[in-house]
């Protein structure tokens, strides 16, 4: 029984960027925030592929620990995103989206992994998100949903409902702007604290994440990197190394959840230095644990 | 004899903000970085003001312990900048400046300045930074220069030589990523440590600050602030926070240095709080110290 269930993509991306480029190489919400939780924990993942995903690739996903219970292998082709990034490289401009087998997909948790005690909506239909928390048979520890503008503007009492329903619904800085229409970060944290929330992230990119709780609040600086490559994933894999630090714990606190966050920019930071998941195939716990502690380091004062 | 120098604008502005408006009050970069100072230190201000200039602003600055020996009085009117910030209130809009007697001000160092330990360079055209830099009739323990992108633009050749011959020029991000024509702020401080410097910090606005030595690197978080009222002035409070806090220790060290960018960051956030130099008016050392120690709980993991 996986500890953590992550509800994401699978898919195939193209990606340019200034520094390279890659087609149709493994990616996908679901994928990034899976392997990057692997390291920590045993994650399961919730999506479809098509006939045409490689052996080789569900196996390197089964070598992550990876419990593939609850990935549908469909008729079809697999999801494919295509996108490229400019010299202003936090913002991917999309190609292409082929949704493919996922244009259809309901997802249908298998029945162990509506016991887990650790649950990560990747972003999506915030309905589709809605569904999926109501198959859990019992209430995780821990929810946390990913969201994003498109579903904000078309759809935000639905999205408003996930930030209820969730413990933790993960907005970017421009996507609480939005939602809680004010420019002040504090000020939107405290909007979703009243939302039947105790706990509120804000990811800020590159300058880190702002947790808020009713108590004060937390900054994590975003690692200052030299060799950014190809963001994508990062924000997956941001949320995925949290939530599987966290799932390894087996439990929630203030505290854990300032590492469990210095570890999802770690393992993001580090996503971030090579094209598409190569940077993530190579790197081991200690990698992660080097980086951890440079982190002590570069806030200490 | 002031502990440290500050040649800067004593002005007065014109602001409006979506949260208030004020006309004609006293500010200027030299004005902000000295009360800023004033906390710490004993600043002597650089500058020139108009007959216009009311005597209970003079006697405001002598009350802070800001010596005014190189405080010219000039026939004429005083410096006045309007300016305008909208909800994006990050970047101001200039909608008028008069130079007044500041159009052809040729600032003479007072002789006992000129052997002070602690030098700041406020935020002016690159040449007449060096020329007053020339004035110092010893070497100070520290010299920092503020610049701003018109002179990136015009004078880059000056303004390398600025960050040459000071021993810190103060950039933020985009200024940084200007100068040195690269994307990443860590690239850019690994240029300004090649330029003749032990130390650079890049400013990130509400981000905070990214501090840079050949052994690595510092990443002081920005204060989450709730009511940012008028930023006016908070890279000059910064700028003199930090210098006001060092020239107090009497000595320049890492570690020091990054205690100074966060007392640089608490003054400048306070400083945000209120319309102009309101704030500035109000608060003692123990605000300061008070949100100091907030900033150790904010950092913690």
């Amino acid at each position: 029984m996986p500890e953590l269930v992550v509800f994401g993509s699978v898919a195939f991306d193209s990606i340019k960027t200034p520094f390279g480029s890659v087609e149709k190489t493994l990616g996908g919400s679901g994928t990034y925030a899976s392997v990057a939780a692997s390291f920590f924990s045993k994650p399961g993942i919730v999506s479809a592929v098509g006939s045409d995903f490689p052996t080789a690739e569900m196996d390197f996903l089964k070598s992550r620990g990876i419990d593939l219970k609850g990935l549908e292998l469909k008729q079809g082709k697999t999801f494919h995103w295509s996108g490229e990034y400019g010299l202003d490289i936090n913002a991917a401009k999309t190609i292409k989206t082929e949704f493919n087998v996922l244009a259809d997909f309901k997802p249908q948790l298998p029945a162990e992994y509506t016991k887990a005690d650790f649950l990560l909506l990747g972003n999506n239909n915030p309905e589709m998100q809605l569904d999926v928390l109501g198959q859990m048979s019992k209430k995780p520890l821990l929810v946390i949903a990913d969201t994003m503008n498109i579903y904000i503007e078309k759809q935000r009492d639905k999205v408003l409902q996930v930030v209820e329903e969730a413990d933790i619904c993960l907005l970017n800085d421009s996507e609480a702007r939005l939602l809680f229409k004010t420019p002040s970060l504090v000020a939107a944290s405290k909007e979703i604290l009243k939302l039947n929330s105790e706990l509120s992230i804000i990811k800020k990119g590159e300058h880190g994440a702002l947790l808020s709780t009713a108590k004060g609040c937390f900054v994590a600086p975003g690692y200052p990197l030299e060799n950014l490559v190809d963001p994508t994933g990062c924000g997956d894999c941001f949320a995925g190394a949290l939530m599987g630090f966290l799932a390894k714990e087996g439990r929630v606190s203030e505290d854990l959840m300032r590492k469990a966050i210095i570890y999802g920019s770690v393992v993001a930071s580090l996503n971030a230095e090579g094209m598409g998941l190569e940077k993530l195939r190579e790197i081991t716990l200690d990698d992660i644990n080097k980086r951890f502690n440079e982190f002590k380091e570069i806030v200490r004062f």
